[in-house]
């Protein structure tokens, strides 16, 4: 018998909080129950660590995802861990919670099984998630007025007015469209790349994240 | 047998990362393992959570660290969740890792068993320790500038100059003191406590965290 038998263990999950932008409003990815607890109940995507097919908790979320969404995420990264007596009915339980990023254009190219609901006013949902939901768009927000992160939240390729809306989305504040364009240059959060052309109009400036530069702090935006 | 036992669980730990300044450097508390693996190495404080004691993996780690340091820690965060099949030589794994800010003196007065060791030139260590340290710091320094997260390595009560002191320990560069002040003061992290006179000098103005500032983001310092 191991060491680790000595104790009863924790029950130990996954789980996945997958946003992205639909319409302008913030939605996150999420499955309907359909075994206890919570059937019927709207839940994120998660599951148990598979050993020995998952080399770390960061590649079963990955894992968790490219099976429920289809997608792999260009932003994936390590939320908290939630844990207690409490949030399971089945008994002490902890997950390790990731968030992604993920463009809506992508999500839906990709097909997959998640449902996406807006995350202002989001109806009961399983085990506690509802908080684990919240903690992840306020790690969202907090980050984006000093950093690139909202920028996952577009294709690869974007204009500067696309990345103007998109955090003026996530952050729901007005941002001056001269200054933040100005800072977003100043910082060299992005790089120039080709232009579209847009029927008749001239050609929009097409930007991308510079490498290295997708997680750096910024001077606010 | 409940849906957990369906698959083999990770290994499921709490370790925590107390760091202190002792004479304006910064070091981790460890003790030396007893038993293997890595028997005879240093290793931060850990162990399992134990069900039902600890309602949560915050509660495992104060308890950690009240049985090893004998402390109560003012500053108890979590850090992340560090894991992986070859972290542990026994098996998949994951410790879900807490920081702890304390000041020396608070340590010194309560005794524990904890030793404390520079976090420059640290010696080897169990498990993947050393990155979990090196982690930790990054996280206390990378806070720092925006936070007033360096406060907590002080006693409840300092003085502005001893703050200016232990920014400039954790961040490793020169601030300029009239400059700090003005920031210090005009955020409102800190507010005016009594004063201290130390022998025939003039009282020393000595201040507190303001409540509900101590983890406010700031502007940089």
């Amino acid at each position: 018998m191991s060491a680790v038998q000595l104790f009863p263990a924790p029950i130990a999950t996954v789980d996945a909080v997958l946003l992205t932008l639909r319409q302008g409003a913030l939605c996150v990815g999420l499955i309907t129950r359909e075994q206890p607890p919570f059937t019927g109940l709207l839940a994120l995507p998660g599951g148990y660590v598979h050993i020995p097919e998952d080399a770390t908790l960061e590649a079963a979320a990955a894992r968790i995802l490219r099976d429920k969404a289809r997608v792999e995420c260009r932003f994936l990264e390590q939320l908290a861990t939630f844990s207690g007596e409490a949030r399971d009915p089945r008994g002490w339980s902890l997950t390790v919670v990731y968030f992604a990023l993920v463009p809506e254009a992508e999500l839906l190219a990709a097909g997959g099984a998640l449902a996406l609901h807006p995350v202002a006013g989001l109806p009961p949902l399983a085990f506690d998630h509802a908080a684990i939901i919240d903690a992840a768009v306020s790690r969202l927000r907090g980050r984006s007025s000093y950093s690139a992160l909202p920028a996952f939240l577009l294709p690869p390729l974007f204009t500067l007015t696309e990345l103007h809306a998109v955090y003026q989305q996530v952050l729901g504040t007005r941002l001056d469209p001269a200054s933040f364009r100005r800072k977003i240059t100043d910082q060299g959060i992005v790089e120039a790349a080709e232009s579209r052309r847009v029927g008749a109009h001239r050609p929009a400036a097409l930007f991308r994240l510079r490498a290295g530069q997708a997680r750096s702090f910024l001077h606010r935006i």
